[in-house]
């Protein structure tokens, strides 16, 4: 417990493990820490076609892939949940929940972000039967069942068509009438005749019967009628926030966002940040990769110094 | 000929194909133009350890599945030198140096950079018969011939690791004491009992023998001593310069690195830059492939408005 890390990374998706890989090459002292699974949110994505040079491969194994990679010059990967970074002198302290401590140089906090929960009466009572936030996860329940999808980012596309795979129907409730999904996955989902698309609309309460769910209502946000769609599955995609309240709120923007420099580093002299939750526009795997190579990077100059 | 594209990129290294990637899933009409080799510096690679996911392929490959990848979604590949960028209203007109000329809404300029040409008399005449600037590409000419490699980043090093496995001799000439270098492939040049290196010497002077090249006289930087390193083949790795000298020079630096924004736009509308061409600090393939998801993210946006 009392060996000194050079680097301790904060989340093992694909920021960290990038930064994993870059910091390792620079042979220093690197420990990871994932909090949940490898991979991140990633490991939960079902098939990724963007990643370049990787023309389709599902997230599961991109996230293996990524994993080994990580771990393949020497750096260690440690299951653990941080609470704490503490400013110790020169070094620093992560303190993690079940109360060890580990010392560090530097630190990468590389935690993503983590899907909004549904904010209507009993979602939170029917998450793992009924409500879910992993169409890969949970969509075998849902086979030649009916769901609903909420959101229309990428996400959620790529999960409804990922359900329509399964479920014998997908309606996707979006409030505005477009999507912000890129065009490519747009005309899959409008294409796909499982998948029907209501706009303008957002979701109000569960329907339950027997302690089971049975249905959706949906509100119209233009003359706020009521709407009930049956379904035994919902899958929110209703956004995001950064994993960052264990941070100091000096290097967070209003919305929890680390702010980073251009090299990864924050307003805190060997704190750095790295992937969705850092302040940027473009939140896909290959920019957080991008992120994690430059923060290794910038952390070798910082070391030498 | 007359068609309009909503892009055009210029350069099929990882940056211009990740872009086309992007702006195909987008559903814009891409086309890409490659000057010389699809995949760009990457194909003369021999291996890359470092793309995140991929824990060991070499140059060639990645850079064909990158290609694949670029073309999957409906950008179009094609073979051809740009000479200038011309504004053209609202569009603008990519010009070739056959006299085609091609129209399209907006540019991402990927064209990377090119390998520094040795600069010593009778340098050029010898490139491609006893000068090499791709070990890759010529190292099988060298099996069981004494070798020079002159610089210390990490492009010098890691050709220099790939001629020890076919050269008799390899010697690393340096100007400075210390590489540049990641450590570890460092940690692999130090160990490799083929690889001897001089630090603080330069190169001087070809030694040609019946129109062959027989040795490199280097010069010592602190005492200008002369001394002889006979060899069959030389291969210099002494830094590169940015392909942009077709592009108006009131978006580059005094070197010639594009200047952009973070969302890669430049200070002239419809046009981007995006990998080792724009001013960055580390010029990795994976930040490479980053600007060009970030360039066709921005574009798309850009053509909606």
């Amino acid at each position: 417990m009392n060996e000194l890390y050079d680097v301790i990374i904060i989340g093992a998706g694909p920021a960290g493990l990038t930064a994993a890989i870059y910091a390792s090459r620079a042979n220093l002292k690197t420990l990871v820490f994932e909090a949940e699974v490898n991979g991140g949110k990633l490991s939960k994505t079902h098939m990724v076609e963007n990643y370049p040079g990787i023309a389709s491969i599902s997230g599961l194994e991109l996230a293996m892939q990524l994993s080994e990679h990580g771990q393949k010059f020497g750096a260690t990967l440690m299951s653990g949940t941080v609470e704490k970074v503490l400013e110790d002198g020169d070094h620093k302290t992560v303190l993690l929940t079940n109360g060890q401590e580990y010392h560090t140089k530097t630190v990468v906090v590389a935690t993503g972000t983590k899907e909004r929960i549904l904010d209507v009466p009993h979602a939170k009572e029917f998450t793992g039967r009924g409500v879910s936030y992993c169409a890969v996860c949970d969509g075998f329940f849902y086979r030649n069942k009916k769901v609903v999808v909420i959101g229309g980012g990428n996400s959620a596309l790529e999960e409804a068509l990922y359900l329509a795979s399964l479920a014998s129907e997908v309606t996707i409730i979006i409030r505005r009438d477009v999507f912000r999904a890129e065009a490519s996955v747009v005309d899959k989902v409008r294409s796909n005749e499982k998948i029907r698309i209501i706009t303008r609309h957002v979701p109000e309460q569960l329907v339950i019967e027997e302690d089971r769910i049975k249905g959706l209502m949906i509100r119209n946000v233009d003359n706020n009628e009521m709407q009930l769609i049956a379904c035994n599955g919902i899958f929110p995609y209703i956004g995001a926030d950064p994993c960052t309240s264990f941070l100091d709120p000096s290097i967070l923007d209003p919305n929890g966002y680390m702010i980073v420099n251009p090299d990864m580093s924050t307003s805190i002299a060997g704190i750095y940040g790295a992937g969705d939750c850092v302040v940027k526009d473009l939140r896909q795997i290959v920019t957080a990769c991008n992120d994690g190579a430059i923060a290794a990077s910038s952390i070798t100059k910082y070391l030498k110094k």
